[in-house]
C-alpha cells in the first residue's frame, strides 16, 4: 500500500522507507515555531530537560503576534522572556514589533518553510504551511520545548481524508468559502487526527492566498494538517520567498485514504459558519436579514495581500454602516506595506474602517475589537466559540473577506452583489 | 482692575461685566465633551438629576478612544453605554471606531471648538483648545454630568501667570520643548488652579500644532488652562476646520498676572523629562547613555501632522534599533489618512515602526504598548508618573517627537544631530 503526501514526509523525517496510518514515530524537524502566549509556557518547561541549549537557532522562529504591541503587564512581561531567550540563544527568527506579522503569514513569507519540511508550532493553525507541500501541526507548549532541545517530535501517523476539488470558483468565492463547505459538510471533528489532502485539477484555480486560507482552517474540522501539492504557482511562491531547497513529494497512486470527497468548486456559494461552531454552514441567501455591529478582516486565516485587495475592491468608493465598527488588520508589515503603496490603506480609511497594525487581536478576544454582550460580528477569522471574540453573549459569524466586506458597508450580513458587484 | 483672557471669556459666559480671580460663577458652556472612560460614569451620574434630558445635542462631544477599537469586555461595555446614550439622545457628535481619533486632537479638527468657547471636558487635557483663544478645562465625570443636563457649570475664576514668549525656536526645538522647559521651570504645581497665558512676539513663530502640545500640557504644570491670543494663524485654521462663528477676546492692558515669566525660544535646547515627574526636565547634551526599550510617537500632545512630518524626517531612510519597538500613532484618522498621502505612514514602516490606528492606548497604560519590569520608553506623552504605562518598576522619558524618533533609531535617548541632521 502506498503513502500519501503526509505520510511521505514523516517516513522521510523519521528515516523510515516507509510508514502506516497509526505508527508511532519520531521525526526531525524543520522548523519549532512559537508565540508570545505559547513560547513563554514553553520556554520555562524546557527548564526540566539537562541542557537548556537549543537544537539550532536558525530552525527557531519566535513570533510575538498575539498581544503586541503589548496589550497589557502581562504580555509585557511574555514578550520581555522570549525577547531574553531569543538573545540568550541568539534566535535568528525572533519577530517582535516592527518586523512582525502574524506567524501564519509572517512564516512563509520571509521562507522559513518550503515545501518537504515537517514543522511544529505551538499554535493550533500552523497546518497553514500545508499549502507550500510541507507536514505543519499545532502541537501544545510542553512539545515545543521539546522540540526546540531535540530538533525532534513524536507523531502517531495519520490516515487520510482526499479532496478531490474540481471546477473554478465563480463570483466572490474564495479560498474561505472552500474550507467553510467543507467543514459544514464532514464537521469539526470530521478530520480528527487525520490529514485533509486536497487535490484535483481545480487546485490550479485557487491562488496561493486561497490555499493558505483553506490548509489554515484544516484543524477546524479536526484535522492534523492540510495539504496540498506542490505546483507551479507554489513553486514560484516559494523562489520569490525562499532561498532554501524544497523537497517535493507526491502521494503515491495507490495510497489509502478513509473516505474521498469530490468538490465542484464551481458550485460554491459564498458561506458563512453561524455561531458558535465552523461547522454552522449556511451559503449567503438561505438566510435572512442579520445585523452586524462589528466587520474583522484579518487574521492568520484572511488577513493576506489578496483578502485586502478583495475588501477594497468592496468596500471601494463606499461607506461602513453607520452603526458598524470595520477593523481591517494586515497580517503582516510586508502585507501592510504593499496594502498601502497599492491605495488599498487609503481605501479602508476613506470608507470609515479602522486599519490596525498586525496583530492576532481580537480573533481570541484578545484586544483591539472586543464584543459586549448582545454584539454580533461578522469576521474572517477562524473560530465562533461562545465568548471567543469577547462576552459569552456575543456572536461571530465567519465568512469570507468579500461577505465581510460587503457586511460593514451594509450593516447586515450580505454578499457583495448586494452592493451591484 | 483688568481682565485676562481667561477672565474675559468667563465673564462673558456668566453673563456678567466683569470678574475677579477667586469669584465663583456660574458659566454657559458651548460643549460638554467625554470620553470612552469617563463618559459612562457621567450617564450613570445623571440618574441623580430630575431628567435625563440633556441641554443641546449638539453641543456635547462623546469620543470612544482611550479603550478602542475594545481593548477588553469592560471598554466594550464602556462604549456600548456610550453608543446607546449617544443614539437614545440624538447626540451629533459621538465618535467611534471609524470616525475616531483622540479627543482633543479630533475636537478642533472638526471645528467643534473656536475661540471664546467655554469647554469642559471629563479629560485632564481638555486645556489643548486654549491653543484656540478657548477657554477649555478638565473635570470629574460628576460635572460632566451636570454639564450635560443644564449647560452650566460653576468656576472659581483663576488668577494668572504670563509667559512672555520672544524670539524664535532654533533647530529641532518645538512645543514640546517651550511646555517641558516650562513645567521644568515652575514645577508640576506652579500653575495650581491658575491660567497659563501665553503671550509675545515668540508667538508668530510657533506652529497651531505646537501651540495645542503647549497648551495640552498646562495641566501638568497644574494650570486651570493655558491659553494664546488669537493671531492670523489661529483664525486661518478656524476657518479651515469650523463653520462656526468666533469671538476673540483680548487680556486687558492692565490685567493682574501673579507672575511675569519672558522666555527666549531661541535659548531653548531639546529637553527631555525625566521619571517620575513632568518636572524633571534635562536638556539633551546634559546627559550620558539612556538606553531605551521602546519609543512612542502619538497621544493628544504629539500626534498631529507636525508631529508625525517631524518624526518621518528623522527616520526617513534609517532603521529602527534592534531592541528597539517604535510606536507610531497618528491622532486622527484624518491625520493619519494625511500622513499616509504624503508618504509619511511608509517611512515609518520602512523603518521598521508599527503605525497604530488612532488611540490614546499606550500613554495612560491602556494597551499598544505596555511597558514589563525594568523597561524604559521615550514617549512624546504626557505624564510620565509610576507606572503610568504599565509595570511600576518601568520607566518613562518624555521628549518632543524629534526627539524620540532619533532615539528610536539610535537605542537611546537622542537628539537628530546624533544622526547628522
Amino acid at each position: 500500500m502506498g503513502m500519501t503526501m503526509t505520510q511521505k514526509i514523516l517516513a522521510a523525517h523519521a528515516g523510515l522507507s516507509d510508514v502506516k496510518a497509526g505508527q508511532l514515530i519520531e521525526a526531525d524537524l524543520d522548523l519549532v515555531l512559537g508565540n508570545d502566549i505559547t513560547s513563554p509556557v514553553a520556554i520555562n518547561e524546557m527548564k526540566k530537560f539537562d541542557t537548556e541549549t537549543v537544537f539550532d537557532k536558525d530552525k527557531i522562529a519566535l513570533v510575538m503576534d498575539h498581544f503586541i504591541p503589548n496589550k497589557d503587564i502581562k504580555s509585557a512581561e511574555n514578550c520581555k522572556c522570549c525577547r531574553d531567550f531569543a538573545c540568550r540563544h541568539e534566535i535568528s527568527n525572533y519577530f517582535d514589533v516592527g518586523q512582525m506579522g502574524i506567524e501564519h503569514a509572517l512564516l512563509p513569507e520571509k521562507g522559513l518553510v518550503v515545501a518537504g519540511d515537517a514543522v511544529i508550532g505551538a499554535d493550533s493553525h500552523t497546518c497553514t504551511y500545508g499549502a507550500l507541500g510541507a507536514f505543519s501541526t499545532g502541537v501544545g507548549s510542553t512539545d515545543m520545548a521539546a522540540g526546540m532541545v531535540t530538533g525532534k517530535a513524536w507523531f502517531k501517523v495519520p490516515s487520510a481524508l482526499k479532496f478531490e476539488l474540481v471546477g473554478k470558483p465563480g463570483g466572490w468565492v474564495s479560498g474561505k468559502d472552500v474550507i467553510l463547505h467543507i467543514i459544514g459538510m464532514i464537521g469539526v471533528d470530521g478530520a480528527l487526527y487525520k490529514s485533509m489532502e486536497f487535490t484535483g485539477e481545480g487546485i490550479k484555480n485557487l491562488t496561493m492566498d486561497d490555499r493558505f486560507t483553506i490548509c489554515n482552517m484544516a484543524i477546524e474540522a479536526g484535522g492534523k494538517n492540510g495539504i496540498f501539492p506542490v505546483d507551479d504557482l507554489a513553486v514560484q511562491y516559494m523562489k520569490e520567498h525562499s532561498k532554501r531547497e524544497f523537497t517535493v513529494y507526491e502521494a503515491d497512486s495507490d495510497a489509502e485514504y478513509d473516505k474521498v470527497y469530490t468538490i465542484d468548486l464551481s458550485e460554491l456559494k459564498p458561506t458563512v459558519a453561524f455561531p458558535h461552531l465552523p461547522e454552522n454552514t449556511k451559503t449567503i441567501g438561505s438566510f435572512g436579514d442579520i445585523m452586524v455591529d462589528q466587520s474583522v478582516i484579518g487574521s492568520c486565516t484572511n488577513g493576506r495581500i489578496d483578502d485586502m485587495r478583495i475588501a477594497a475592491k468592496v468596500m471601494k468608493g463606499r461607506k461602513v454602516a453607520k452603526n458598524v465598527r470595520c477593523i481591517v488588520i494586515p497580517a503582516t508589515q510586508e502585507i501592510y506595506l504593499q496594502a498601502m503603496r497599492e491605495g488599498l490603506l487609503e481605501i479602508f480609511i476613506e470608507a470609515g474602517a479602522i486599519v490596525s497594525t498586525p496583530t492576532c487581536g481580537p480573533c481570541l478576544g484578545g484586544y483591539m475589537g472586543i464584543l459586549a454582550a448582545g454584539e454580533r460580528c461578522i469576521s474572517t477569522t477562524n473560530r465562533n466559540f461562545v465568548g471567543r471574540m469577547g462576552h459569552v453573549d456575543s456572536e461571530v459569524y465567519l465568512a469570507s473577506p468579500a461577505i465581510a466586506a460587503a457586511s460593514a458597508i451594509t450593516g447586515k450580513i450580505s454578499a457583495p452583489e448586494e452592493l451591484g458587484l
